[in-house]
């Protein structure tokens, strides 16, 4: 099988899948029973947790609270901070190509009255900054504003953005989507100045099941959902120790060999990236400056759902859009957002590299797709 | 170790370990995606579901939701109905026995300017029916009452609930939480009558991380949180796939031998029963009638903490009260609800049986809380 579609999710490493086995057959307890059985199992959470933590620049810089995934953490950075501030109508500032959840959020929270704003991006899937600093101002609450990009692997400069967000209020909270930046490009918020991050699991090698949100010392945040009162009442319900346990092992690892992983993966994707470029009939949409792993690119002509399955018959794996949306027969709003017309959209396939890709995966995937487009241009 | 925690959580079943491995390991897939690896991973979702939903009596009744656990499930009927109700106060009845993720929920909603009410128990922890007759009426909306309290075992009679409830508004929905129930009394809507159930995958030898809704046909729900629009908008997240498939093989576990296991856990329940009523100063809680795999009791005049810890010095874990709520120094609502006294409550020690629970681990236990009250009583 050769996995390009490693945004989407990753096969754990094998240690990761020994070490939730380990857990579920000895250190099943419940973290929050007071008997021995519980005891270690939170001592190992605690563990887990300061893995996690290290990416953020540890415990000093704030807590860590662990929910189901990517998604529960971006509810409740978003949901979750403006649930505090209903004293008056939130102001929130996000972008056009945020992850639905993001996305959707907002827009829930437009529904329920609050006024946001969706900042422009330019070609390059950039935030647009002057746009950006023109949509700031004094009443603005909470910015939302991702890492790096899941479709088109394009990276903000989450300092610069939060800077300007603090410049003009300094009482707004800055939140930052990271769930493909972790173990790609840092999300050490002693360097962004972030408020809120929000990280998963399965995006690194980790347990699908596991994520959370990094809260900065200081910065309240309301429940979204109501329980037995788990990580400080923030995310009631029974601890997934297995995955959480999981999830900080894979963080570990990820970060233990960061930087030769991302410069390896930087030399696949300037290799992909330039071989798709040579293939007529493809235009590749991310930019050198991009976050290592992404290459998209659009085949204009050709359906992307009829390229990937061609692949798919080669047991080459790749993606058309962000499979978080594949579901929703709709034109991605990343790609609208960036400029891309129908025609354009309609033939994005996103190749996604991860922590096992190989050199010989990236020169197969290359040939199968200059066959398979050649085949298909023709028809 | 004899390990009766088991309304705790339970240690998985081997081969549900065996199966969320293999998962990890050949099927990690995300089962949004288009291609081959997501497409077999949305299978062994779609046969997990048919597993769960064979307990409410099969996808005829309705559809089955997957969330993270029970406290998800429990946020979702409660929140997710009120608020497609959201044209006027909603009036929600519930009981004072509940677990928090309900209890906590309404209190939630009741912050938010629902008109919530609280039926009273018995001193056997049923439901008193002529009260709860009393809170009724035709302007209810929504009746949450659980089919198994977690701290005493009592089950309600939620056909009988359902059918009153019906009877003065037949538009209200009934939602019941299940989670104690699933593997030890039937939770069949046919039978039943219930719009909504809530269940968990870690309380019957299945993984953490899963558990859902069951939500009737032609009932609205709306998400809490928001996303990829994934369990039909409901529940946005990428799939915990290793855990559903995990909590679908540990359903059909559950229910293959459900008759021979709680006629078994029953037999066992009524050994520790009959054992601890006979020890001196200990006063059984758990009625004749209760689940077959909760048994609890107070021992006044002895704190429960040192009698778990007394217990946990020879291997054996029993739980003060419900590991959920364990975290807050607060006394039972549920003893309290009940009748206990202030002596009584801080002396309450539950036991709970599971698939794996001996006769041996009955025994050793009986023999050890002997040997220990006596001693305590002494000093």
């Amino acid at each position: 099988m050769i996995y390009l579609d490693n945004s989407a999710t990753t096969r754990p490493f094998d240690e990761v899948i020994e070490a939730m086995a380990s857990m579920q057959k000895e250190t099943f307890g419940n973290p929050s029973s007071l008997h021995h059985a519980g005891v270690i199992a939170e001592r190992a959470m605690t563990q887990a947790r300061e893995q996690v933590l290290a990416a953020f620049g540890g415990s000093e810089e704030g807590q860590f609270i662990f929910t189901s995934g990517g998604t529960e953490a971006n509810n409740l950075a978003i949901i979750g901070t403006m649930l505090s501030r209903i004293r008056r109508t939130p102001k929130i500032i996000t972008s056009k190509i945020e992850h639905p959840s993001v996305a959707e959020t907002v827009l829930y929270l437009q529904s329920l009255g609050a006024d946001c704003r969706f900042a422009e991006v330019d070609a390059n899937g950039q935030i647009d900054l002057e746009h950006f600093y023109s949509l700031l101002d004094e009443d603005t609450d909470l910015v939302s504003i991702m890492t790096v990009n899941n479709e088109v692997g394009s990276v903000q400069n989450i300092q610069k953005l939060c800077r300007m967000t603090k410049a003009k209020n300094h009482q707004a909270l800055f939140h930052t989507d990271a769930v493909q930046a972790l173990g790609k490009v840092s999300v050490s918020v002693r360097e962004s100045g972030a408020d809120l991050v929000s990280v998963s699991s399965h995006k690194i090698n980790g347990p699908k099941g596991a994520g959370g949100l990094f809260i900065r010392k200081g910065v309240h945040v309301k429940p979204v959902t109501y329980g037995g009162g788990q990580e400080k009442g923030l995310r009631s319900g029974t601890h997934n120790t297995p995955a959480i346990v999981g999830f900080g092992l894979a963080t570990e690892m990820t970060l233990a060999s960061v930087q030769a992983k991302t410069a390896e993966m930087h030399r696949l994707r300037k290799l992909l990236s330039e071989g798709l470029a040579s293939i007529p009939g493809c235009r590749v949409i991310t930019t050198e400056v991009a976050a290592p792993h992404i290459v998209s690119a659009v085949f204009p002509g050709i359906k992307s759902e009829t390229l990937l399955h061609a692949l798919e018959a080669q047991d080459i794996y790749v993606s058309s859009g962000s499979a978080c949306s594949s579901n929703k027969p709709q034109l991605s709003p990343t790609l609208v957002a960036m400029g891309y017309n129908k025609k354009e959209i309609e033939g994005a396939i996103r190749f996604s590299l991860g922590a096992f890709t190989t050199e010989a995966d990236v020169q197969a995937a290359l040939s199968a797709v200059r066959e398979q487009t050649n085949l298909l241009a023709k028809m």
